[in-house]
């Protein structure tokens, strides 16, 4: 924090990430939040205020954002004239309408240079604590799936069956995903994409599954009440899995384990990124473009994991992160293929600021399903 | 649109509504997307963009960001140069960040002065269609909760208990929630909360649940698929009701149903407002503040339903609206009181362009369940 400004934010606690961090309010809709003087405020509307009283972090001021205008610039105008400044400093997202109209009434704003939330990064262990909980409740997610396909048969037509019917993407992830509710946490888009489906890594699935092909269930819910996010991410095969299915699926596993087994402070996350990468070539899985398609693997090996489910370090070619420890963030390779389809691995990993490497997944690791 | 601009958005398609309803893309990562004569093109990373072509909504370009740069502001200059342009139109939501290190590299940015996507306020049929759906799931949650309440028996303590256990927020947010996942959309923060928490509007409810006190059910999932909301509220009782609770319910009830009949193309938001609080004030609830605390009918009357949950137009004291035809929105009085709790009643409404009202939502209303 610059001490010769004082910060201003705006966003709804659901979106905001950095408000939520402040605060520990949640809306649906954009509230105005400063930081002044290591103080502070939330200014809410009549609809919030008195819940948020009661769910803001220790220390928040709550004062009903009607008591300084109605419009978020005479807001913002008023709250200047009380605290007796004409600067704020904002984050790189603050939008640009709003910015403009407060310059023009003769408000200074700078944009933060560094990190907006520098805490955000390095998790306290009741952070860590938030998000192996909503892991949790993936994992619960995930055993139901297996549970599933365990009970399932196989037609002739190799069409998966369950519980008198063809299985197919949308049942199983609302398995999954009443699953996670039962945990505590919300689904927010589960994927559980069969077959071909699986070679493109956002594709949540549609329609049959099929024995003999991989099942990607990539799963990530969120605590509605603290915010914080889990990250898991398992391929089986119902049935008996084709030859390269097993060995990309070896492949990958290797570029995870020895990923997991690398990572200490001061390691460099594009170097991470780079050993994944070698290792997969190692067992023959070659990345590349094919008629203007993407193949092999072409994402990056993680992310951070916290109040976003895709935030800070990123675990890419491109990141210039190190660690530092009091990450929390994923270490998930993965290979596609249009032919065959696709195969990931994600496991969620609590770096310790003295060192220590605390996988946060328990799901178990296998391949196929009788 | 202003033609000498060519327009600029950038966001993720799950939180950028403009980005959604241009592209028809959902990514959990931000993209960057330009309107240049007419034709929309989306920049997509490699992770994304062969599972972006699929999606995409007809006539959408959709190009690898990486033919253009690494970072953001680089594949907007180069794209500038590409299309012969150094001016972009922006809507006000444009991050500040970014727009400072454009500026700053000679390309000039003007925040839109209109609505961006003014097709959003009006409502194709097939965009009604998408919101009726997610409408139902919501509905069949609300089902779920009565036959749960149904099911229920009251102990002497008036905790309410069901198969086997204490009934709590938690237990029938996640009977709704897995209702609402079998019906294919997905819950995003069911609103289940019993006596006195049913006085704070967005309070999500926590805990056992009693007879003879209101339980606020607000359910507004989302379709994954195709982005657009429902939106339901239904308050209950088991057992029987107190006085002052069967009044509160009959005053918005009348509220509700009282401005739903005075619906009308060019119908004023603000004076529809005003129609549902005098008629909580006719029915003897009074609205004001004590001790810093709002009491009576303090939200708006309603919003606009479709790829945001809350979107134009606002029903409230502020809005300058008028109901031109093709809006969806809430009608939703409701009167909260901390000595016994709230009431609110939510229906959702299609206004057509040739100004005929369909009521969206189907859940019966009854205030007590034996």
């Amino acid at each position: 924090m610059n001490e010769n400004f004082t910060r201003l934010l705006i966003g709804s606690g659901e979106s905001s990430p950095e408000i939520r961090y402040l605060t520990g309010i949640s809306t649906p809709d954009d509230f105005i939040c400063i930081e002044h003087a290591g103080v502070v405020t939330a200014l809410m509307s009549k609809l919030e205020i008195s819940r948020a009283r009661q769910v803001a972090k220790p220390g928040v001021a709550v004062l009903p954002e009607s008591d300084y205008g109605t419009s978020r610039s005479e807001i913002i105008e008023k709250t200047a004239k009380v605290l007796n400044t004409d600067c704020f400093e904002v984050p790189p997202s603050f939008p640009l309408g709003l910015a403009e109209k407060l310059r023009s009434a003769g408000i200074k704003l700078k944009v933060s240079e560094q990190d907006f939330c520098p805490g955000r990064l390095n998790k306290s262990p009741g952070e860590a604590a938030f998000i192996t909980s909503s892991q949790r409740a993936g994992e619960a997610g995930f055993a139901r799936a297996v549970e599933v396909l365990q009970e399932s048969s196989i037609a002739n037509d190799k069409k998966i069956l369950w519980n008198g019917t063809v299985l197919t993407s949308e049942i199983l992830r609302a398995e999954i995903d009443c699953a996670i509710l039962k945990h505590g946490s919300l689904p927010t888009g589960t994927i559980c994409a069969g077959g071909i489906q699986s070679s493109q890594p956002h594709n949540a699935g549609s329609g049959v599954l099929f024995a003999g092909t991989p099942i990607v269930m990539d799963i990530f819910p969120r605590n509605p009440e603290t915010g914080y996010w889990g990250d898991l991410t398992r391929t089986v095969v119902k049935g008996k899995a084709p030859e390269i299915v097993s060995k990309a699926y070896a492949a990958v596993k290797d570029a995870r384990d020895t990923v997991k087994e690398n990572i200490t402070l001061g390691a460099d996350c594009a170097k991470l990124h780079q050993m994944a990468e070698n290792i997969l070539t190692k067992h023959n899985f070659r990345t590349g473009i094919s008629d203007g398609e993407p193949f092999g693997f072409f994402h990056g090996l993680g992310h951070g994991v916290g109040l976003e489910i895709h935030e800070a370090p990123r675990l890419s070619p491109r990141s210039n992160a190190k660690l530092n420890g009091g990450e929390v963030f994923t270490v998930e390779p993965g290979l596609y293929y249009r032919e065959w389809g696709g195969i990931r691995l994600e496991d969620l990993i609590y770096l310790s600021p003295e060192g220590s490497v605390n996988c946060l997944t328990c799901a178990p690791d296998f391949l196929t399903i009788e």
